[in-house]
């Protein structure tokens, strides 16, 4: 009957588009939404266009925000020093989840992929370049995952870095290979965090 | 950092209210939303509210549509003697993709369930009582899925509705034990309807 139902496959269309989300599960959804209260649905729906009004980049370190700065790069009793690389905004919350790093973050938004057509000139690297070329960072922990892109990735920033009088870092393998940083556990986290290397 | 991104959090806490969504599958979700245009974050908020605003139940087999009576009871040409009774909007889906039933349908939405606490009231069963009571229908097909509720309910439909002087029958065991007829092909709900059974 979904032929006849246009305005149901419609916004299976739409929860189709996020990013893991299938066919089946897009149209499981949509008929989800229909067992909600009006209230409910209309509350959704604001949802999506508060959460896209309101939240930004942070024009310091590139992770999302709903002010001018976000938190992390306005607070004064972090060290501004060091600046932790990673792939997403996700990334960044499973680090501070460890309560142990002090620092500064910059999101990168994806990692280099030849074969996903995703080049440098894509990720937020320009912005880093300018943050660290400002003079005031003296250490860049590269935190991207240990894949084949997140190490290409990696090696990548190193060599630009370097010359720039930085020291490059790179997380120790305490997180599993393969593995997607966001699922890390804390501890695996602080450990990798705590054996950081030089790259 | 989600802490300070009230309308992400916001926005993560909607996508939990959909069946099957857990709070990272949300929060995954969440963020997805803001990789998207906002042209089509807009659409997708218009989606919700259209698909709620649009779709309605059918006042004769309690199924979704978005006309004032759904295509397969305002279609003349289905056998309306026989009524194909399902739990939910999507095992009508499933039904008709096999293209060999031609009778219609009553949408139960729901099974008789003591241990959650769904009781028979509050399923669509006095509809179908008061459809069977008006005459016209010969058979009445029970395509609950084959679990302890589905089975249940299938009991509990057949007691209320023989007396009514209908023939009651119940798919065939094509469909496996346990499974869900969503998910089931179309040869084996196909085999099921052909093998179908008085109960």
């Amino acid at each position: 009957m979904a032929e006849y139902l246009e305005s149901l496959r419609v916004l299976a269309e739409k929860f189709g588009q996020l990013e893991g989300v299938g066919k089946k599960t897009a149209m499981r959804m949509a008929y989800s939404v229909l067992e909600l209260e009006p209230e409910e649905a209309a509350d959704f729906a604001q949802a999506i266009v508060n959460a896209k009004e309101k939240i930004h980049l942070c024009p310091i370190c590139q992770n999302l925000t709903d002010r001018e700065l976000c938190p992390i790069c306005a607070d004064s009793e972090r060290d501004h020093a060091t600046v932790c690389v990673v792939t997403d905004p996700r990334t960044v919350m499973a680090m501070e989840k460890v309560r142990e790093y002090r620092g500064t973050y910059h999101v990168l938004h994806g990692l280099i992929s030849p074969m996903n057509g995703i080049t440098p000139d894509q990720l937020k690297i320009k912005e880093l370049l300018t943050r660290v070329g400002e003079g005031e960072i003296e250490e860049v922990i590269v935190a991207t995952n240990p894949t084949v892109e997140g190490e290409a990735t990696a090696m990548y920033l190193s060599r630009l870095l370097r010359p720039l009088g930085v020291r490059v870092t790179r997380l120790a393998y305490g997180v599993p290979v393969g593995a997607d940083l966001e699922y890390a556990d804390e501890i695996t986290l602080f450990r990798a965090l705590e054996g950081r290397r030089e790259v």
